[in-house]
């Protein structure tokens, strides 16, 4: 997607063939600075930092991280060592262990001097492949919106609602959930998003609303407090969102608040669709709310808000009381019976055990 | 309630017997800072820039502040110049007229060298009726904690999660949908308060939690987008909210969000109680969603944000990117058909016109 007019990923190999460049994400929305990660330490620095978030950019640059320690040295050792160093920064991001695993069958059997070469040839692959899975997840959604538009008797802008940032910026191209705005926008149909602020980490206000006002599409951000309202008055056309992770029965675990959203859209007969990739299904599990735990992290994300203050300085404040407690829940549980629809980079299908199995037949014999 | 151990309004008389003391809820949670109303002009400021807030208090400072007025010229043309200026302050605010008809009322027929005393003692009666009536939503709330209490086996806390600040500080004492919990810990039923933070003015985040915190009563914290997931796993036994404005058919509208936690309540069987003093029933309105305008106010709200900086500095920073816009609607309507009961000073009825004609019998004729 385009940054100040440049097409731009949201990871890439520098010039030199051999470092890695990030946008360094903990800088947006008031800078874009990119990042080198020379070393296996800067790609560890960059995920536990933040620098890149969003499970699919978290696997590619744990594939760069360890192209990175191979150069240095490309042992049996160094290779396990390397991989047990990424997988500590983010235990719970199931990509991340899905891209070392994959990079580590690519290595299998290749003398050290080819390591190298192949390595780096894989973390392209599934950058690659991450881009493509999320253009393919774009196409099934843009149909979505194009009935959208055809309900409203292609008087626009097609008014969809996100929450979080399901974007490029999660991904390598594209995104997820923002796929097919992306291309509603590049094809002409016009298309509005209301951006959810999404607190308490705000990755709607500095990520989303960044991205797609660079890459130019109308978009008005709101608290995550308005979203009812909006939908009541028939300003919301649909809804979609992203997930971290899918059971098998369809029931989907994303940024805690999309299941007010989807109770909002259920009450006002609004389409709640969930742009769900195939990696975020995790086909062992049938009960979201009572199997899947919902990760709760540091009080500060929630006491306290990084701006930036007069003079263009970051600042990081305090908006609560010094004594009152804090929870911080990251994730909620959206149950299947609220979506309307998944979509996959396989198509659009009922969120339902049913209904992924027509999309993912081989599944059916496991 | 108690502030620092001793009791407190949010609006009393000075020891002069003249001068207006209120809290300066502008300066909280951080500062706790008495501003002094010596004139109209001080009573107007307060209002406009928010140092007092909520509608019941709203009423009582333009009570107070006419007050002043009279005290400078107690002629006809100044009670009605003095009442005009007060009135634009807040032009929404229905306790204002309210308050200032009341006060009018009061005056009519006496001579100027009365008003002023007239004035002071009709502001008091105000002040106390306001504290009264809280006191008398306080009594009917309990018995809904206690019930929840013996739900819970009389094994505590009775968690209840609200939303914005509808306690002390919005009105003169003790609070409408805060009342009954502070009644609840006095008389020693334990109880919890989740404090949603209330985005964007962060009402909840910056005076419910303070004033909860001063009391002693236990609370945490939490994101608006937390309700869901807190109601989905068993951890709030109800909700209790405040009310804006309530129709004649128990349509009820508050800060925006309040419907996104009615409609979770509903999914997950959680009581969802609103505390409507009388004086916020609108008897000529019978269709919330249609009839109640929605207040828009400005972006910065949603785009920034003011807090401590390290030093103890109150600053404000920049949340969004520069040229993302923003919509900030302020409240919204739940139906009456998500509420379970409302709570008024008369006693506890269905959210419908039979029910609140069983309150308040003398609108059946009308």
């Amino acid at each position: 997607m385009r940054v100040g007019g440049v097409e731009q990923r949201s990871i890439w190999l520098a010039d030199d063939g051999v470092t890695v460049e990030i946008i360094d994400q903990t800088r947006l929305p008031f800078e874009f600075v990119v990042a080198r990660l020379a070393q296996l330490g800067d790609a560890v620095e960059a995920i536990r930092t933040m620098q890149v978030r969003g499970a699919p950019l978290i696997g590619v640059t744990a594939a760069y991280g360890l192209c990175l320690a191979l150069r240095a040295d490309a042992s049996d050792a160094a290779v396990e060592a390397a991989s047990e160093e990424l997988l500590a920064t983010r235990p719970t991001a199931v990509n991340l262990r899905w891209a070392l695993d994959e990079m580590r069958e690519a290595l299998r059997g290749l003398p050290p001097s080819e390591r190298v070469a192949a390595a780096y040839a894989k973390a392209a692959a599934l950058a690659d492949a991450d881009a493509e899975t999320c253009r393919r997840i774009g196409e099934h959604g843009f149909a979505l919106v194009e009935q959208a538009f055809a309900a409203r008797d292609r008087s626009g802008p097609v008014n969809v609602l996100t929450h979080c940032n399901a974007g490029w910026l999660a991904c390598v191209d594209w995104g997820t959930a923002l796929a097919p705005v992306y291309l509603a926008h590049e094809r002409g149909t016009p298309v509005h998003v209301w951006v959810d602020e999404t607190r308490p980490s705000n990755q709607g206000a500095s990520l989303t609303a960044w991205e797609l006002g660079q890459h130019g599409v109308p978009h008005t951000v709101v608290t995550d407090n308005a979203g009812g309202h909006l939908m009541q008055h028939g300003r919301v056309d649909l809804c979609l969102v992203g997930t971290d992770r899918t059971t098998a029965t369809g029931d989907v675990c994303n940024k805690i608040g999309t299941y007010l959203k989807a109770l909002a859209a259920r009450d006002n007969g609004v389409p709640f669709y969930v742009a769900a990739p195939s990696s975020s299904i995790d086909w062992s599990l049938d009960d979201g709310l009572a199997q899947i735990p919902i990760e709760e992290r540091a009080g500060r994300e929630v006491s306290h808000v990084t701006g930036l203050a007069p003079g263009q300085r970051r600042v990081e404040v305090a908006i609560l009381p010094d004594k009152s407690p804090v929870s911080n829940f990251v994730f909620d549980v959206t149950p299947a019976r609220l979506v309307t629809a998944l979509v996959t980079e396989c198509g659009v299908c009922e969120a339902s055990r049913e209904g992924l199995l027509s999309l993912f037949p081989d599944r059916r014999t496991r």
